[in-house]
């Protein structure tokens, strides 16, 4: 049984307490992997070398990093450093511990044309090296996992024409629990997770089923958006997006903090391997024949 | 049987054409494990930063990056970010490689006192990052090599208080050809070899046996000299000094380009495991009971 950990590349993120917290579950027998951002780090080296980040906006409102030539140099280097620091620190608190900034983990399509807004007209960005997930390599995975290693990746891609790509850390993270058949993938950011009200975090929604997954969407605004379409594609038996900030914050999570997305016991059954099933901790209460959206 | 190829990081490296070779090498059933310098990219990155390499000189004249804790972040970005770029191209030539930047492949003890000339009077640097190799992750890098993995292992390592140390590349390289028993330990940069005139390319030196180290270490100056004691610790039935920026420049070094540094048939029958004796390709002349130097 694999359990996925996505730490967010946000200021404000508690690396230490996190790490400590791996490694005791590490140490007493749980196989993990994590899987981290880079954003605060890419915006500042980005700063440090007067190329500071941009942002594009989509017709539709989303925002991501503008990640032209220049800008992939810099984000690839602040994910290898970032990429480091964690695996240092794991080691530190006595993990067997393997950095992979590859990028040779996520393979991805370059994302060649790009609708964005800029100065109030619509745009075609055909210059940006952000990519679409299209595969894990899960034989290098699985070959450091079956040897008692915890590997952290990075996430950066490698596109079509092995050209480096930005690509979206939730969503590897969720691709690469979905592909691993991971039991578990908790999302930790600087929110205390999905918010009713963005602005109260007595709002918090503890739970729902992925299959209601498009009613709670309603609720959630930028990056939150994409760690629910994470949580979609993970097809873990659970995905919990909660807080990094607090003491302990994978056994909170698992204790139930944040907001768990619980997938439906049928989803479960019909994966193509069928590993992870059996050892599902959680059964929700399913009608057969019952579908899960998306 | 195992190879090690090392790869300057200098200006003027050709990394396509050695890149080309060693993929067509490995997909004739060699292994082999990729080690590269960074030196450039660091002198690059420090330079978009505005804060530009400096240059430690010890009273004996040995010349090293001056690596405080701010040149640590610059050179460990652009190390994995050479790591990065060099995986990839490996990967667009079809190997099944895997980028190691960790810094968890090679241990190091951190230099906390170093002695060097500043203005013309000694001083004691106690604030580098640069490290003495201690160990290297032999488990990582034998589970990778076992799968048919290549691996690309930057000049990273982690020191006791699991710090990042910038480590010598050509070190690197000797300590893991040490450690995996490797048959050659290939390394390729920007001159021909070991010059009896290092302005005289025709001065080249093609071979000399290891315990005839100490005379030939009168030729060498700057980074020769510690090419010479890669060669010293390699442990390998050869070393080759070759150049990069040739064609096919692997062929060129095995078939006999370059500057040649066997040992005696002696060294490798004490190896402690005694892998990799009964391969050995050179067995050079040795009078039974000769020693070999260092």
């Amino acid at each position: 049984m694999i359990h996925i950990l996505k730490l967010g590349g946000g200021a404000g993120v508690d690396h230490a307490a996190v790490l400590e917290n791996l490694a005791v579950r590490i140490q007493s027998g749980e196989r993990w992997l994590l899987v981290h951002g880079t954003s605060d780090a890419a915006n500042r080296l980005a700063e440090q070398v007067g190329y500071p980040a941009q942002t594009l906006t989509t017709p539709g409102g989303h925002t991501s990093r503008y990640t032209d030539a220049r800008t992939i140099e810099i984000y690839s280097a602040a994910a290898g450093s970032v990429n480091q620091q964690l695996t240092a620190q794991l080691a530190a608190n006595g993990v067997n511990v393997v950095g992979l900034a590859g990028p040779n983990v996520i393979h991805a399509r370059r994302k060649t044309a790009i609708r964005a807004i800029r100065d109030g007209r619509q745009v075609i960005v055909r210059d940006d090296y952000s990519g679409t997930i299209t595969g894990i390599n899960t034989d290098l995975l699985h070959t450091l996992l079956d040897a008692g290693m915890t590997p952290v990746v990075a996430p950066l891609a490698m596109g079509e024409e092995y050209e480096r790509l930005n690509v979206d850390g939730d969503l590897v993270a969720a691709n690469i629990a979905r592909e691993l058949h991971a039991d578990t993938l908790i999302i930790l950011s600087n929110v205390p997770g999905l918010l009713r009200d963005v602005n109260e975090p007595q709002s918090l929604i503890p739970q729902f089923e992925l299959h209601d997954l498009e009613h709670y969407e309603t609720y959630a605004a930028g990056r939150m958006k994409k760690k629910l379409l994470a949580a979609q594609q993970a097809n873990a038996a659970r995905v919990i997006l909660a807080d990094s900030r607090i003491k302990r914050p994978i056994d909170m999570a698992l204790a139930g903090g944040g907001t768990h997305i619980i997938a439906s016991t049928l989803t479960l059954n019909s994966s193509p391997s069928g590993r992870g099933t059996s050892e599902t901790v959680f059964a929700p209460l399913l009608h057969e024949g019952e579908g899960v959206g998306g």
